[in-house]
């Protein structure tokens, strides 16, 4: 492993995507990227009593699909990397119980399949694994009954609101042949512009993707046009706004042609998601789903996909602290 | 890195524990272990005005004066890995939401810093980070209002129940010389016999311990007085029992002679404990404090840390789910 400046993080051994998968409910089954999914569930409780143990079944359900298809058994992982939005990251602890796998947990918020990516990267080019799962997931109704209100209250929702998305990603890396590859990982620091409202998630969050961002671009030399893609994971429509704003005042960089965002692409319009989509299993699943299948059907060589987190809690927020972003980074190419 | 049997981890560079720090509260500080501790605060607030800042506050305390012990400045680290038991991690967001230093959020529960410990060393071995810093935390108040009852309320305890400490531990991790040194890695996988009694989590993590224990001794082919110590953290009293017992009736070892528990070495019998301490927290600050200082002061040369962890949540349990447990583990040696 190479470090490229201070803090892009170059994997010689190029760690490849052996396998990934996508599961999601029934609103983002009726949206625009509806084809691109693995499994799309027509019953939001997944056969579950609980709509926790619906999400971790959305997440086990991605992870047997990626394992399936990289052609290993569950067997063949050294290590599971996991993380989601519930307190004390449960959904992935009961995904992931019988598995028999060494199993990490995560918390990057919505960044965490990013961070569970690089840091798998970083430990199979090290070699601290052969073979490892990365996922995460999130659930529209244990998230809203955790974050919000209980569902049967039919709170309103401000513009600034993103959708937490029910869906799940996961993907298999390890050495070996592969289409896909990481070549490069960035982690994010903290940034921290002052938000306090829960409801602008993306506000909070996209000065995160900017430093992450415009770090990995200078660290390498790169402008966006050397990336087919430069996808965050998930600003929704305002944080994006913003995010595009930064680079075209700070640094006067068009990132619009090759810009896009996870919160964006998930809900068409008619679909009421106000600010986009959020939650781990957004960008988790717009990666383990459209987007590397569009890489791999040849219509992206090179991407990168930026995971965006807001690190607050319910009770952070009614305790008045603000909200700091965190954006971890993976570069994707199709070798 | 090699690889020993499946599991273990040993490491060529063996990653060098460059600084340490322990920061706890009142009744921690009024222990067996008082002298150890780096700081200890006789006001449980620390000056701030909620429990969750309180937290946050300590795990900094911790972090500055690891940082601060290893001769290097804050801003010479690549990397912080850190978690908490607080909903959303969120005690250890805010402890770093200021340091410009990427974040990574982990969630092992109370095995959080020998996740940390363990990760960190590979990625230091791999050359991700030249230096990082692991850190765990917990706080008695805010973990009361989380998962039980508001502290004025005044509940009564089983004597299965364990104290979550308040208390921190963090390590700053490194190439480059250093007496002590992780020599070994093993992280844990999921292990559930299916306790469902929040309130008897050594019974919930002792069998993981067992799991994670054996493995290593068993693929490094060593016996237990092959170390000085073997202690795990936290299971407490009975967990404690449970894995003497495990050894002895399985494999008819018999761990004792060198076997001991963070969670049974915290607080004194006088301090009414009941089954020991627990936290993120304690078995961060045990390591952080006294384990480390008798390793550096000559006493043990070679020391295994297995993290124990419940992977549980109040909804989980409230919804009749097992609690699984999982042990991840760091051979420390001094050189």
């Amino acid at each position: 492993m190479k470090r490229i400046g201070k803090r892009t993080l170059a994997f010689d051994s190029k760690p490849a995507l052996l396998g990934y998968a996508s599961a999601v409910g029934e609103k983002e089954g009726q949206g625009p990227l509806h084809e691109f999914f693995d499994m799309v569930s027509d019953d939001d409780l997944m056969g579950e009593k609980t709509w926790e143990l619906a999400e971790s079944k959305l997440q086990k359900t991605a992870i047997d699909l990626a394992v399936q298809k990289s052609g290993l058994q569950k067997s063949d992982l050294d290590l599971i990397l996991a993380g989601d939005l519930l307190n004390q990251c449960i959904s992935s602890a009961l995904a992931s119980s019988e598995s028999g796998v060494p199993f990490l947990g995560l918390y990057g918020a919505c960044s965490t399949m990013a961070e569970g990516l690089a840091l798998g990267a970083c430990l199979v080019e090290g070699g601290a694994a052969d073979r490892l799962l990365a996922a995460a997931s999130s659930h529209f109704c244990s998230a809203e009954r955790q974050y919000r209100f209980p569902l049967a209250y039919g709170g309103q929702r401000t513009p600034t609101a993103q959708w937490t998305a029910t869906a799940a990603g996961a993907a298999v890396l390890g050495g070996g042949k592969g289409d896909l590859r990481i070549t490069h990982a960035l982690f994010g620091r903290q940034v921290d512009l002052g938000v306090k409202d829960a409801n602008n998630m993306g506000a909070a969050m996209a000065p995160s993707a900017y430093d992450t961002i415009s770090t990995l671009l200078t660290e390498l030399g790169a402008e966006p046009r050397d990336f087919d893609q430069i996808v965050t994971g998930d600003l929704g429509h305002v944080g994006a706004d913003i995010l595009v704003t930064l680079f075209r005042e700070n640094d006067g960089i068009d990132l619009t042609p090759v810009y896009s965002d996870c919160g964006s692409l998930l809900y068409g319009s008619d679909q009421d998601p106000h600010a986009g989509a959020s939650g781990c299993g957004c960008s988790a699943c717009v990666l383990c789903g459209p987007l590397l299948r569009d890489m791999q059907a040849g219509k992206y060589k090179r991407l990168v996909f930026a995971g965006t987190g807001a690190l607050m809690s319910p009770v952070s927020v009614q305790q008045g602290q603000t909200i700091a972003g965190v954006c971890h980074a993976v570069v994707l190419e199709r070798g």
